[in-house]
């Protein structure tokens, strides 16, 4: 995940009702496809985008944000302060940290259509290359730099290399409120009893009943073979936030890992195949592993899942594993 | 950590007025030393404690609980369920993780005084040999396993390997607490500004302005080389819940580890000399640290840490680190 300039990519996102929400949230969210159940490009672009890159801000045909993408996009229910707003939206999703930052002089891109408009990309373009105005099926499209650096140059703000760097020392805070909400959610229940709430959110942090029941599955790191309790982490195979109850406290959605192999895990740099090899993703440096100790675990064949971990397996090579 | 009976150790505690708080709370609390400034060995013995130890719970005369330490004590302030209870105690002292269970027939020390006298330690004996009396100084008082076995026969309990085992399943539950209860204070305070309290928040999970600070004093695991920030941690040297507001935010209060190595130095199995070697724990086993494939850095000589950072380590040397 090393930030360089190179390999930075540029988005244009068209925020529709949500863009005060997503502004002030600091973040991107798109459902997983469609109402209709289609995949779309758009939406699909939330997974390409990578810590360090930059996002144009477009709501009421106007660019007035700059944005810093700080982490790759996670699994997320739509967000609490949508409301009604994005009714027919399904609730699985992307969440897509993002530092905003307002810019000096706001810019409308009709105004220089005829400039932009050739730069604007054939398929999956955010605004009409002609009229300039919006796409109405657009959400994340992805922009040649040319077209950032025209719009940068209008709106007087000068994006350098040191706001990139800050993104080094970022912090995932908007996973961190994503959680705080679902645990709110949990004590604020009127149908759950007091000693499934607390189990409920025990089980955020991998702890109470949901990591005894997964201790039951395997008692050492399927990676390293450590096997003393108080360094070993019960992680969540299916992420705690966009779990059901049921889930959240299944030993079966649980993994006993040591603490690394666990971030890897969790933020999904590595994932399993059922028969227990390990999956590396190509987002992962290879000196990362080496740092880590890992490389040659991750290419030891590994040991089978139990049935009754497949199905959150599944879930996240799909949706937590960055491929 | 491996919890055997080989070297499980036995313990009595006093609790005097602090009894209900301790036993709901799950877990003992001890100041650093007597009201005096004198240390005691009954107040030492908290850090001798180990996961897996039994502890019989003495309160007016009567044991009633009998309890295993799921976790070595850490550093923390009074407790605030004790309120105006031991206003002469200090505020900084030892929390031990406990699980406590009623026993199924209360058992009087006193009734049963010939029998277990003789077995009573000569020195730091938790109750007189003779009379029964409990020993006003006394708080965590080790005994032999003979006293332990006669007053659990008494007892009509079981207590068997059942239990043992499942300490290695326990979760530091405690310690958990302890923080929501900082955090708590933190919100409720009235006279930090909301930006300072959010901080102060978010320095609890290393985030926040507290992580970009300590970035700024190292960017990479001092052990591993790992320079991903998005795998790394950054951890306080001083625990964040007993650090004042300044020590919270302060960079030099943190240092930057991966995963791995961040649970060891929390944990207390290492700690660092100022010149940058690594102590290990004598509690730590050998094999733990080749799993984790740390042997050789935690060996090797390491970089002089930053005088700024001087005064923390001395702090986790002496309170965090389990020699």
């Amino acid at each position: 995940m090393t930030i360089s300039a190179t390999n930075m990519r540029y988005w244009w996102v068209n925020h529709k009702q949500t863009a005060r929400q997503e502004i002030s949230g600091g973040y991107l969210w798109a459902p997983l496809c469609e109402a209709n159940g289609v995949r779309s490009q758009f939406y699909d672009n939330m997974r390409q985008a990578a810590p360090g890159d930059i996002v144009l801000s477009f709501a009421n045909g106007i660019i007035s944000q700059v944005g810093v993408v700080l982490d790759y996009a996670s699994p997320a229910k739509k967000p609490e302060p949508f409301g009604t707003v994005g009714e027919n939206w399904s609730d699985a999703g992307w969440i897509l940290p993002v530092r905003w930052t307002p810019m000096a002089k706001p810019v409308r891109p009709k105004d220089m259509i005829a400039t932009i408009g050739p730069l604007l990309p054939q398929k999956y373009s955010p605004i009409h290359p002609v009229s300039g105005n919006g796409n109405q099926k657009a959400y994340l499209a992805e922009i040649d730099k040319s077209v950032f650096d025209i719009i940068a140059l209008s709106s007087g703000n000068e994006f350098a290399l040191e706001s990139l760097v800050r993104v080094a020392d970022a912090t995932n805070e908007v996973i961190d409120r994503v959680d705080d909400a679902a645990q709110a959610a949990i004590e604020n229940s009127s149908s759950l009893e007091a000693t499934i709430k607390r189990q409920l959110i025990l089980a955020r942090r991998g702890q109470g009943l949901f990591r005894s029941r997964a201790m039951k599955l395997g008692r050492t790191c399927r990676l390293t073979h450590l096997g003393n309790p108080s360094l070993l982490t019960a992680s969540h195979i299916k992420p705690w936030r966009i779990c059901d109850a049921n889930e959240r406290l299944d030993g079966a959605n649980g993994l006993v890992l040591a603490p690394h192999v666990d971030r890897l895990f969790d933020r999904g740099y590595i994932s399993f195949e059922n028969d227990g090899r390990v999956l590396v993703s190509k987002r992962l440096a290879e000196i990362d592993l080496i740092h880590l100790g890992l490389l040659d675990a991750c290419r030891s064949p590994g040991e089978i899942f139990d049935r009754s971990q497949i199905k959150y397996l599944g879930f996240h090579r799909d949706r937590v594993f960055l491929g």
